[in-house]
């Protein structure tokens, strides 16, 4: 489809004349913070001011408006030029722009949720536009909303994968309220880019993958315009606007100059005047249509399963089944698979709530960055896949944490306990990599009716939640219906009074882990054992030792029994035999640490 | 190009025997273990037999020879696939065939290169076409030797990102002497792929990415040889063999029937019958012309860059003059960039062996990736970027472990002392995602003698190496040519004599960590105190309580200085204090610990 129409020359000329304001600002915030990326903020400012005073639909007093668009800078160092346009939206002061950088500011390098017009952080590259997705899935089959959602990407991103599962996921999904805006400015962190300004490079893979690619000059103001009301009409097809740009437009000193990358401009002064001095704009932003209210799904009782204790279940069946449950009592829960529901046990939930089922195929960076937009509108996702996969997400869980978005996330085929696969498919760092997020809470269950109500309070945690579940049918131990609070653990055996004084803790909660019990059972009987199917660094092990470290009073005797070597094939029981964490290994441990 | 000519009509039907003895051993080997892919291997059985029989050219005797082609199945778990070629090449016998997945067996659920035919380990999808490009890389730029890749991929991984990185990268360096066969049988393992059999949806996507794409029925035996041809000849370009197979294919209770995926066939005497009974042939597999011998780079004397005392220099920097230094010492030694060269400071790697450089774009999971393709050819590859965006290649780091591969990572802008840029660009969890990496070493040093002595060191370092590096200048403390010996640490202050007994100790190898030092430290002073410059778990301060938890002995009281509340921006010194790991923090963090 093709827009044929003319912008009349007195709008042109405002919208130049904000494009200036626009790079003005973001030399002027660089500037007085002595760092940032200017030249990658003035290459999309005329993008952006056509995007903001004509396009955009946002409620400035408003960020949680559910009409509202979202607009994603997924090249998160052009913060100067997102900070800028908050100004001329009226969100921001001029004296709060000045603040850019500084200790205590809402203004960081990158942009971060900490300023409510900002849906989620951004700064590692190739997160955004993946995000993005999860947000017009959001919009298309969530909400059910006509916003729309406008990602600026740089052009060296577009080398990251995770940037062509997003593409692949949108064209796959037909995602019209998603348009893409590419900044083609030629120049990366340490050079020319592997294209340059061969924005047909571009138009044609993303055309490739199903996309309304549109190739423009990005500095056309009448070009910009017509894009994206193109992008607007397009239906069935996300849209992407190929814009070449010239990096430090507008400022000669730094003009499409190599070397320029994240550095404020040589002399600001000069900058400014030969971008037409300060402005002091302010616009209105058009607000969506009023009384908007997203989709609600109809919500239930929550029954979650119920497990005789003496069975036999694996916990990752306990886990899909508890997740079906707790999607028929609460209506804001939504899966994420990645193409593994029938391993994860989501299959469950995909055949209770299909609706709220998202198959995002084996794209495990998509999965989450798809978590973490849904959770933007308010959403409960869980995404689940195999615990070792999890590893391929971890710098998007990572900046989830720095997004401060609230995530479940549930790694099933845990440890050596797998057997015949082999280490390929085994979870033996998870427990490390999730540990240490930011605010994480990280759930290991030992049996199916304690996985079923982690499930349910995982749907109302804050943060990043993760559960591990293990592959294999485990016993049945506690009853239906108990209570195991995060952070809390259970006693399973003690005796007293036996040639060995000891105590079974049932350490769930990784973390946080329960100091109290843990502190207080190593007081008790002066020696510590731990046993996990992981290896040895930063599981829990480590988080037991960390509890034990506290100041005042020196620790027990502590032994870890963990995965020391790597496994190959055998069978589950041949497996923890030979990482030494099994049964006999751990009498064997014990007997060793308290000679009888 | 077209190549035109048709097979004879003799070898089409000894092909099409040998394909049914690789499925016919797929169903044998994986109904003796009870588990595993047969159905991904029957896929795949006349593209595997075809490439085996005529157009692969590899010496079965002699697996390290220069010239042989590279056979990788991105694809891992059709591993019975795997184990049937080499039978039928004979490097293994029907014996050993049957041990599939057994405790002690070289023949792993997934390849591994326990294998001497085997290059890398897979399983996790999405990784051997990256993995391909490294070595086509290195048959091009490095070796220089006239070899093939030949990369099996599945249908359902073409949804990974990293696949599309290397699909990318590829293309963009014209690697004709790479082929990826991709296997559509249209089923993953929860049900049908995204595209089905649309091979045109593959065609087009890699086309538009410059690849030679070529569409075949992948049971056709004569089309399938016809693509190899084409394959071998065409120029400039990775050709793509895009084949639609039907999963499970010749064994009618499972030929392209959904939930079928990773099971023996049910009836394995039925399905050998079916497919026309057990053979016994060894073929010749082609083996490369002799006497090829790889290029070798001019090596010369290692003079290290040398620090002054009381200079300040950023360890990142000497890392990277010290890394041009071992690159002119050590010919082998390759350097790869995720586009951050001049912040991560490999650019002097650069400049001083531009041959031996290789740009992967922001690419992180190509650029470990092909790290590991490279050290396949015994390569010495150093790959470099920011410490934070080391987690976008976590899942490769892990895999390449189980590949035993040796290669070297460093990481630079560890944790809040970056300052202004803020969260997203810090490297807060690194240490402890690469201390649990199997066998893995960590490097933290702090200074920039100290530095260059660790990255010579790496050179000739086995397993997964990483080196954090910092930002900003720090003291230059120890002289030039101070040895630093892996598992080592250095005792940088003591004072037996004061009001507190204190030791300060370098602990510059977390992984070894110095036990005995630490431990003898502990035990002289009775309090440890750990300071670093990243989250609480898995870093330092864990690594120094797990040695201090040895059996029989009580632990010391220790206390973990690290980084416990999200950062923002601010300077390096406002950092370092907000967070409580800067001077004054460890003053009174020992205060507190000791009272005088």
């Amino acid at each position: 489809m093709t827009v044929t129409y003319a912008l009349d020359q007195d709008t042109a000329a405002k919208l130049a004349s904000l494009a200036q304001q626009l790079r003005v600002d973001s030399v002027r915030s660089s500037s007085a913070a002595g760092s940032g990326h200017p030249t990658s903020s003035l290459s999309a400012a005329d993008l952006m001011a056509v995007l903001l005073a004509r396009y955009l639909r946002y409620d400035f007093t408003n960020p949680d408006a559910p009409g509202n668009d979202h607009l994603i800078f997924s090249k998160g160092h052009a913060s100067p030029l997102v900070y800028a346009m908050l100004k001329a939206a009226g969100a921001i002061t001029d004296e709060e722009l000045l603040t850019y950088r500084r200790l205590g500011s809402r203004l960081e390098g990158h942009p971060t949720p900490r300023l409510p017009w900002v849906d989620v952080a951004t700064g590692s590259l190739g997160q955004g536009l993946p995000i993005g997705v999860g947000l017009a899935l959001t919009g298309k089959q969530l909400d059910r909303l006509p916003y729309h959602v406008w990602v600026l990407c740089g052009d060296s991103e577009m080398a990251e994968g995770s940037i062509w599962e997003a593409i692949e996921q949108a064209g796959y999904s037909g995602l019209d309220n998603l348009t893409a805006i590419i900044d083609v400015n030629r120049l990366g962190q340490r050079g020319p880019t592997r294209h340059g300004w061969d924005t047909s490079a571009y138009a044609q893979r993303l055309a490739a993958f199903g996309w309304n690619a549109i190739e423009i000059d990005g500095h056309d103001i009448a070009a910009v315009d017509r894009a994206y009301a193109q992008a607007r009409v397009t239906l069935r097809q996300p849209t992407a606007i190929v814009a070449r740009t010239r990096k430090g437009r507008g400022v000669s000193a730094v003009e499409n100059v190599e070397g320029m990358h994240g550095k404020p401009v040589p002399d600001a002064d000069e900058a400014i005047r030969e971008l037409g001095g300060p402005r002091d704009e302010r616009i209105h932003v058009q607000p969506p249509e009023p009384g908007l209210r997203p989709h609600v799904f109809p919500s239930g009782e929550l029954r979650l399963p119920e497990y005789q204790p003496g069975d036999k279940v694996a916990t990752r069946t306990a886990f899909g089944q508890a997740l079906a449950a707790v999607g028929t009592a609460r209506s804001k829960v939504v899966v994420l698979d990645g193409e593994v529901a029938d391993s994860t046990r989501t299959e469950f939930f995909a055949r209770a709530h299909p609706e709220r089922f998202f198959e995002l195929y084996i794209a495990e960076e998509q999965m989450v960055a798809a978590a973490v937009g849904m959770q933007v509108r308010g959403w409960a996702p869980f995404a689940a896949t195999f615990a070792a996969f999890m590893s391929r997400a971890l710098d998007f869980i990572r900046m989830a944490a720095i997004s401060r978005a609230n995530i479940r996330l549930a790694g099933s085929h845990a440890g050596v306990s797998i057997g015949q696969d082999g280490p390929s498919q085994m979870g033996l760092e998870d427990l490390a990599a999730l540990r240490a997020i930011y605010g994480s809470t990280v759930l290991y269950p030992c049996d199916a009716n304690q996985t079923a109500a982690l499930t349910a309070t995982m749907a109302d945690l804050a943060g990043i939640s993760y559960l591990r579940t293990t592959r294999g049918d485990t016993p049945v131990i506690y009853r239906p219906g108990e209570e195991f609070p995060v952070g809390g653990s259970r006693v399973l055996r003690s005796s007293e009074t036996d040639q060995v004084r000891a105590r079974v803790i049932d350490a769930y909660s990784v973390k946080p882990i329960d100091g109290g019990a843990i502190r207080q059972a190593a007081a008790d009987t002066g020696h510590v054992l731990t046993v996990e199917d992981h290896w040895p660094q930063g599981g829990l092990g480590d988080a037991v030792l960390e509890t034990l470290a506290v100041p005042g009073s020196p620790l027990p005797v502590v032994v870890k029994l963990a995965v020391r070597a790597m496994p190959a094939s055998a069978t589950p029981a041949e497996q923890l035999h030979a990482a030494g964490i099994d049964a006999a290994a751990i009498v064997a441990g014990v007997a060793e640490l308290v000679p009888a």
